[in-house]
This record gives C-alpha cells, structure tokens and sequence, in this order.
C-alpha cells in the first residue's frame, strides 16, 4: 500500500500522567478513540525511583545523568517493562483496544548499542541502532496496538535502559518510510513554555531557527533540550507532523499546543 | 490448514530451570533448535518471593496456598511480566529466536475470572476463562515464538496471578483445535519419581487409572497433584501427547520421562 494512503499516529506520554490515575485514564481513553493505526510509548515516572529507594538500591548521578548499574537495570525490567507496560496494557484491553505490551527485546523490535564508557561510564544504557518495521507492521496491519516501554536490548542477551523520548523518535522515524507519521509528546504542560512560571505561555510553533534562538536565550533547557532534540530529529528522517503538548491534544480541542516544523 | 499438517510443542519451565542460568540455557538452547512451531511458558522460581521479603511484604498463605494481595501481585507482574520474561525473550533473541513475551493481557491471549472468595479468598488469583487462539495463531503463523509468563487480566482492567501450568495446559488444549499438539514440562527431575529418594525411578508411562492409584497410595501429592491433574486436563480436551521430565527431553536423547496417557 502506498505511504500515502497510511496514516500512522506515534503517542509517547510522560512520567507525569502515569502517576497520576485520572490522567492517565484519560490519556487512554484519549488513545484508544485516535482512529488511525497508532503506538504508544511510555516512560516510567518516579515508580523506578520509588522501587529503588525501598531495596536500598543505591541511585548514582553523573552530570545529572543517571547511571544504570545491573539493580537499577533490574529494577527498570520490571517497573517498565513489567508492570506500568502491562497495567497499560490491561487498561487498554479493558477499552477493547486490542494493545500488545513489547519491549526492544519482543520480536527483535529496538536494537540498541551499550553506550560506551568513554568520559562518563553510563553503564546499561542503549543508544538505538535499529527499529524492526517489519515486526510492528505485522502488529498494526493486523489492528494490533503496540505500548513500548523504554527497554532495549543488544541482540546479544542484554537488555538495556534507553530514553522513552528517544524511543519514540526513532520508531516515529523508521516507519515513516512506511507510513505518513504524526508524533505527539504528551506531558503535563499545554507546550513548550516560554516562562516556566505562566503555564499558558505556550510557544505555538518551533522552526529549527527558532529552536536555536530559544536555546541561547535559555528559554529550552534541561530536560526540554533532548525532547526537542528528538523532535527535530525526527521532523529531519521523514516524520510529518511533531506536537507536544498535554492530553488535549489527542481531544482535538486543544487550541494550545506547540508544533515543531523544519522551517 | 489442515491440523493434521501443523504441529505445535508447548514447553513449559519450572522455577528450579529459570533459577539455575547454566541449565536454564541449555533448556532455551534446546528450545530454540525444536523444529516445529513452539510457545514456551515460565514459571516464576523464588524470585517474587526473594523480592517481598527484600521489600517487607509479607506473603500470607491458606491452607498451604499463597494468596495474592495488591503488593504480592504488583510484585508478580515486575517479576514474572518484567524481569524474568523479558530476560528470557533478549536470550532467545540472541539465540536468533524471534520470540515475544507475553501476559495475558497482550493481544486479551489469556482471559480470567478472579477466583471468588468462597471459603479462603485467594486474592488476585484468576482462573483461565478463554485462551484468545486467533491472537496466538497470528504470531506463530508469522514465525513469531510466544513467551508467557503466568499473569493474565479480566478484560476490565485488572490484571491477575494465574499458575503457570495451568496456563500451559490450557494453551496446549486451546490450540489443539488447530494444531497437533505436544505438551512438555521440564522440571528438575526425570520425569515422575515412585520414590522422591530415587531420582532414577521415573514412572515411564502414567494412565487414568494407574494416576488414581497412585494418588491413593500417596506416591503423587502435594504440588505435583494439580500438575498431573493439569496434563490430564490437557489430553482431554485434545492434547495428543504430554511428556514431564528434564530438560533432556527437548533433545531428544532422554531415555527417563514420564509420557501421560488417556488409557
């Protein structure tokens, strides 16, 4: 079938909405009336945290960045993979929305590279090299909903932790050979804010100049940096559309939203 | 297709191969090199019980039987669904054996009652309702290999703790309508013992009636009751052939197991 007749939505929401029950109920809700063929990819919020903190499992930072020894790894599997993934799923199937919980690990679906130790030892943590289209098309032809949590592996036994906005970009990207690909990041904000303080601050369209400009007026930082990092990234490999914004947006009633275009 | 040219294994492993990495790779090994097409099923060994008491929870058990409460059965999901599962699927896919692990939730595969709290309230145990034989017959019939572990849902939402052998016999007996099927469990013994002090006295071959006289003799009892019960159960409902033993018979070269018949 032509990419032109194939639309496909790719949904990855935040650790927020998944702590907090009524949103995600909703976000789900939201999902399972999108009418195209349609993923959803999901972070994992503070459970993992949370776990960690109530084995005595340790949690190192290097440069703000956490590092993912063999417990915490563990502990991602199963907050992740296992039970936000299938609590998602079970919502889904309870909304006949006929989901499938995977990691990379499922159907060879995310293969991903250790990251290697060079300044900083970042330990079990993926950085993409393939996404499977074969194996989720199979799913979404046969109306199969794919829920990726962020768990890779290396095709050599060993899974790895990579970042849900990440994922999202680069399933986004590889099926646009195949499909016409709308990517939306849901969190809790209406968009990408131009004063953290005033939520309704919502800046309505980034460029790639305009991205820039943000950066240097240090309006994008942080943690809002890799995500629209990722965005662009994934504008740049072929996918159509990237929104960000809070649930609404998958309600169609969302005059508030940020859009990201290439120029 | 006719079911006379379609062959199926059902492989179920025990807790004792999935705690033992050396014999639990050679048993996915040997998985790996069967022919036909095949789902593996796992259990869950002490690991969800290593991980409540890392956590405090206490484990309250009936009559000898667990009981599932909240805690227990989140710590089931990250365990069976999370670690273990997806542990398992990245050795396979290693293996070059494009497996994908699986709840009952994913793809609705395996639907469930919560047991009603008739005398002893069991918690969130779930007794099999319906094995979605379309959902599984898609993945084989693309070369996918189904991996399950022992958590299925009740299509509203909850997910539930169901024995992992009973969910290999009812996924065995499912798809013997399509399919001709053998069901294996691989244990650390040879197969079923006469005398627990002599893991050489394997019963070759076990009956209807020789299974009541042996319970009447106390030879069979305690957990390998409900597994026999289980292998009947299967061959009942169209099963064409169980064999218990160890991780041997998956290579053809054991000459000690136990094989169960109707009559």
């Amino acid at each position: 079938m032509a990419k032109q007749n194939r639309k496909l939505q790719v949904v990855k929401i935040g650790g927020n909405i998944i702590e907090n029950t009524a949103l995600l109920n909703r976000t789900l809700n939201n999902f399972k009336n999108l009418k195209s063929p349609k993923i959803l990819i999901h972070g994992g919020g503070k459970s993992a945290t949370r776990l960690a903190d109530k084995l005595g499992v340790p949690i190192k930072m290097v440069n703000g960045r956490r590092v993912t020894d063999q417990s915490n790894l563990e502990i991602a599997v199963m907050v992740y993979a296992g039970l936000i993934n299938k609590s998602i799923v079970a919502n889904l199937q309870s909304l006949n929305c006929n989901a499938i919980g995977l990691s990379g690990a499922d159907m060879n679906s995310i293969e991903a590279k250790k990251r290697a130790a060079h300044v900083v030892d970042f330990g079990f943590v993926g950085d993409v090299e393939n996404i499977n289209t074969s194996s989720i098309e199979l799913l979404l032809e046969n109306n199969v909903i794919p829920v990726f949590c962020a768990i890779s592996h290396d095709k050599n036994g060993q899974l790895l932790n990579t970042n849900a906005d990440t994922i999202a970009a680069e399933i986004a990207a590889s099926l646009s050979e195949k499909y016409q690909v709308e990517l939306n990041y849901i969190f809790e904000f209406k968009g990408v804010l131009s004063s953290i303080e005033d939520k309704k601050s919502v800046i309505p369209t980034i460029n790639l100049k305009k991205y820039k400009q943000l950066v240097q007026q240090k309006v994008i930082k942080d943690g809002m940096l890799p995500k629209i990092d990722n965005c662009f990234s994934a504008l740049i490999k072929g996918v159509e559309k990237v929104k960000i914004g809070d649930v609404s947006i998958l309600e169609n009633s969302a005059n508030l939203f940020t859009t990201l275009i290439l120029e």
